[in-house]
């Protein structure tokens, strides 16, 4: 296809298609003709795996760049890719304190969870738990071993998903998509069983969706 | 204390300080003479709410002063300020597809999750089950109904928080405070288990953080 049905398919612009070709997101179509160059489905593809990170991940375009450099070098492990994946999403910048950065590793000794040293996640997390403290809440001991045990079926589920996508390059591409896309799938999920929950103890009589009036 | 003061303990600049008061965001200070103005200590813990919503949370500064507004708001129900928090938060802007939506109230009427319609999960998370079908995964039903009982825990746990935060106004805080802070340290986690667990199936031999060696 040309490089106007490739935009019309990926809902990517020529320029944008042009600028991810140079900075090396997606592949170069091939040339067919004094300017003319003939792209197919695996350009769409790959359009839509950078629309993904850039969009939903909110990823720069040089991390996009690097994650899908991953994907690519089939010689990496799929636990490599993870990593490389992990560390491109746009995370906590400032250091946590010791206090929070202690209550993590204790949280992952207790569930038996070995990372490497610098995994994004301890920041993070530990950030997390300095901001609940400077707004007044450092008693969050019930939330964090509930919130680990949640995880752990989201981590499990995120596996499960990698494993079953197909071969090695696919599953590369599932484990890159699935960290933005599964933050964003938990985000929603989470709203909607706060929403749901809130009303049931704080106030009764909402109707469960599948018992409304048709509207 | 002084403006000055305020400013080091909160780690706001005096700039910042005005401006927020000049929003509605901060409460002014007494006015103890010509040209100088006291804050206490309900000013310290009202920025660093202030800073919790717009570094963490990513809200705007008028989507901040909405949120706060409903927490100073005591004839607000919590549920109330759970939706006006849970809508502030940045979130997705493009409409998903009825597939997408559909599959969402699937796992709702499962769940027995009940929500107002326009609940801003809904649309997140159906977006994101867009764009993991845009990058060819469909066959979503395993990781849903996984990460949909990860929620229910998570939804739990933070309802529980915000019950013991004390009286109405604390806890319209930790409402508000959550929702950012709870993604963070979901996203955190999540990352921590997904290390974990990969390195288990993918390959052996990490060491758990409690047997490594001190460094």
């Amino acid at each position: 296809m040309r490089i106007s049905e490739l935009s019309e398919q990926s809902g990517v612009s020529p320029a944008s298609i042009k600028y991810y070709t140079r900075e090396g997101l997606l592949p170069a179509g091939t040339r067919t003709g004094y300017n003319s160059t003939e792209y197919d489905e695996r350009h769409v593809d790959r359009l839509r795996l950078i629309r993904a990170l850039i969009d939903t991940g909110g990823l720069a375009v040089a991390d996009a760049a690097r994650v899908i450099a991953a994907i690519d070098d089939r010689s990496m492990p799929i636990g490599r890719v993870f990593g490389i994946a992990q560390r491109a999403v746009p995370r906590a910048s400032a250091q946590p304190s010791d206090t929070a950065l202690e209550r993590i590793r204790t949280i992952m000794r207790e569930r038996g969870w070995a990372t490497t040293a610098d995994n994004p996640g301890i920041v993070l997390a530990a950030r997390a738990l300095d901001e609940f403290a400077l707004t007044g809440r450092s008693d969050l001991d019930a939330l964090l071993s509930h919130y680990a045990a949640a995880v752990d079926l989201v981590a499990e589920a995120d596996l499960d998903l990698v494993a079953s996508s197909g071969d090695r390059d696919r599953m590369a591409e599932t484990v890159v998509v699935g960290i933005a896309l599964g933050d964003a799938l938990l985000q929603g999920l989470r709203r909607i069983a706060q929403e749901s929950l809130s009303h049931r103890r704080y106030r009764a009589g909402v109707v469960p969706a599948d018992r409304r009036e048709p509207s």
